[in-house]
């Protein structure tokens, strides 16, 4: 496993991470995202991690990078399909994943973007509220 | 790793398959697809094979088994983002996925899952051929 794979969903790519994050994987996945934002020209980018059973301070870092990188590229983060035992784990933890959107799954994860692209395109306002859902 | 995520994306379920398939991964996801198409009465179910190098007879089979399975319960199923590599190696080992549906990529996967039950809702036949593409 060299590379997580990004699908293209129309304006939004999805990534969904099964595996243990090491940094090289994730060194390349946040250039691989970035990249394909601008090749596609993306507006969001849907991080599912259903399949993820522990987030430490290193994914909690990740998910920050990727977010921060999207947002400087204008695209909005969305991270999407959380455990309830790992969102526990992380207030617990006192990692509330600050600056990180999150959305309960995929579908709703969309509904937030296109409400974020639309509320950009009106008022073009760059606030750093983090409103974790 | 116990499970592969299945996401829900409208009428449709996405599974990227990331990881080696062993007997009771395989077993498992069989498992859930046919539950969650149940569940959410899901039309098409789409498999990325994006992240896979090697396709060998015991995919191929799992493959044709979700395929299987699905149409039973009423939804096509379509394997996207096959590797070039993987499709020669395929054809060259005698192993054309006969009876599965392929599309490039996850945008081509979902047209083709639509047009197909645009067809079916409209001549209701129950052909078996394969449109390897």
């Amino acid at each position: 496993m060299d590379r997580i794979p990004i699908l293209k969903m129309g304006d939004f790519l999805l990534v969904t991470i099964q595996v243990d994050l090491y940094d090289q994987l994730a060194e390349t996945l946040e250039s691989d995202l970035v990249n394909m934002v601008k090749k596609y020209n993306s507006r969001g980018v849907l991080i599912d991690i259903s399949a993820v059973s522990i987030i430490d301070s290193f994914m909690g870092r990740i998910l920050g990078n990727i977010s921060t990188m999207s947002k400087i590229m204008d695209a909005e983060t969305v991270v999407v399909g959380m455990q309830p035992a790992v969102a526990i784990t992380l207030v617990e933890l006192g990692l509330p994943l600050k600056g990180i959107h999150c959305a309960l799954n995929v579908e709703r994860g969309m509904e937030l973007l296109r409400s974020k692209i639309g509320f950009d395109n009106q008022e073009e306002t760059d606030d750093d509220d983090s409103d974790l859902e």
